[in-house]
């Protein structure tokens, strides 16, 4: 549907003590945290943030998650997290990769899907809004 | 101001993974959950849940919490934890107290201070609202 | 492999205040805590809590999360959350079903999926360990 | 005891939409997480983070917290968290501020001690370990 590339943000985290399990490394659970921080910054760079998301009358609840864990993370071992939005057009396709910032080693990667919904009735939209294409500069085809 | 026993609850928790830090113990933080639990039991019990409290207009935010800890809660090592309400006419004081439930032992006490504010206008009181006094069975003094 | 039934275990919840994020629904991320909760119950049904585990000299890191979410869950609101062992002979798979209580709806669906690692060395088994087996009742084929 | 000036550290954190609850404001429990990562980046300011701790063969566990909110922290509103030494000679005394970034307003205020325990006994130490005075550049007085 377009030839722009989508955007992607790379957030640094270190994970805190707190983040951690008794396995003294990241708790799985809390890897749906650290993507929720880099897709934040993915939405923010094209100005899409919460508060013009509620200015412009949409929601995008979560109705999917993958997250598949290949080497753990550590407490205090920085990480670079991606977020790169791979779908927009029906549902708000967003994938991540989780590295270790001094050796690149790829740790975790998951994904979320996002369903459009307007906010006023809670109706969840086929198609995205006109404005999350106006947001990404990509011309809205309906 | 009343000769009536103010409420206490009583819920069992048995602590998880998630919980549990690089220590192998509940991380300190995690305790403001478990009292959490143990106050809405507490106010569910005198039937002024989240629901009821929209409900009556007013929010009870909280402004104070402290914890002490003395011995750690361990994974899957049940405890109780018991909310007390200790006063109620102007702030809201809960008092909780953390034993592990095999031995009585003692593990962790804390207090939070809640004040009682008006929903729509965001506005503190500095008397608590008579639906308080009522749920309570207290005569409302004012 | 085997006719044996594989245990399943339902556990009840009433999801905290901080459970919720500001749409007033249960935050996506959290469902892993609930998940987590009751794929304990379900281990501990058969004998095989994280004591038992770390006597057996085993671990099972989780390597796979899935979770689709269909209708929110909320404050308040009481919930079963069932934990199912599919798989065991290689990877420990679980799948989950969380249910609105008074309702029976079901709200979310989810799939975790475990590796048996070895805790001296770390390193991960292709055959689960005979004392899974043992523990569920199931002849070791091997 | 010193005339030396102790370590204070400053982060910048943008609340995500997960640290916060249904009034729309940072959940209260959540800023002992923020506590802890600005008290992070002070010990790793004098290079005793968790490893050099691990190393030194003690470990400070957190016995006492201390938290007052003023005004809510809001999801994507920068914020500043200071986390400053205030004593270290026997427990470990740190004490937290929370500013809105943009104004400077201060928000939330807390209290964290520590008590120095050597890690082989679990045994606490009424007098902190050598390792912590030459980590500040502090003399040893004992």
């Amino acid at each position: 549907m377009t030839e722009k590339t989508l955007p992607s943000v790379t957030i640094e985290i270190i994970p805190s003590f707190h983040d951690a399990d008794p396995m003294n490394v990241v708790w799985h659970g809390n890897y749906s945290r650290y993507f929720e921080r880099a897709r934040e910054a993915l939405f923010r760079a094209f100005e899409y943030g919460y508060a013009e998301m509620a200015a412009s009358g949409y929601l995008y609840p979560i109705v999917n998650l993958e997250i598949k864990y290949r080497r753990p993370a550590k407490v205090e071992t920085p990480i670079l997290v991606t977020a790169t939005l791979k779908e927009f057009e029906n549902r708000v396709v967003v994938d991540y990769t989780l590295k270790d910032k001094a050796t690149g080693t790829r740790l975790t990667t998951g994904r979320t899907v996002q369903l459009p919904v307007l906010a006023e009735t809670g109706e969840a939209q086929l198609v995205a809004p006109k404005i999350l294409f106006d947001k990404l500069g990509v011309t809205y085809p309906w």
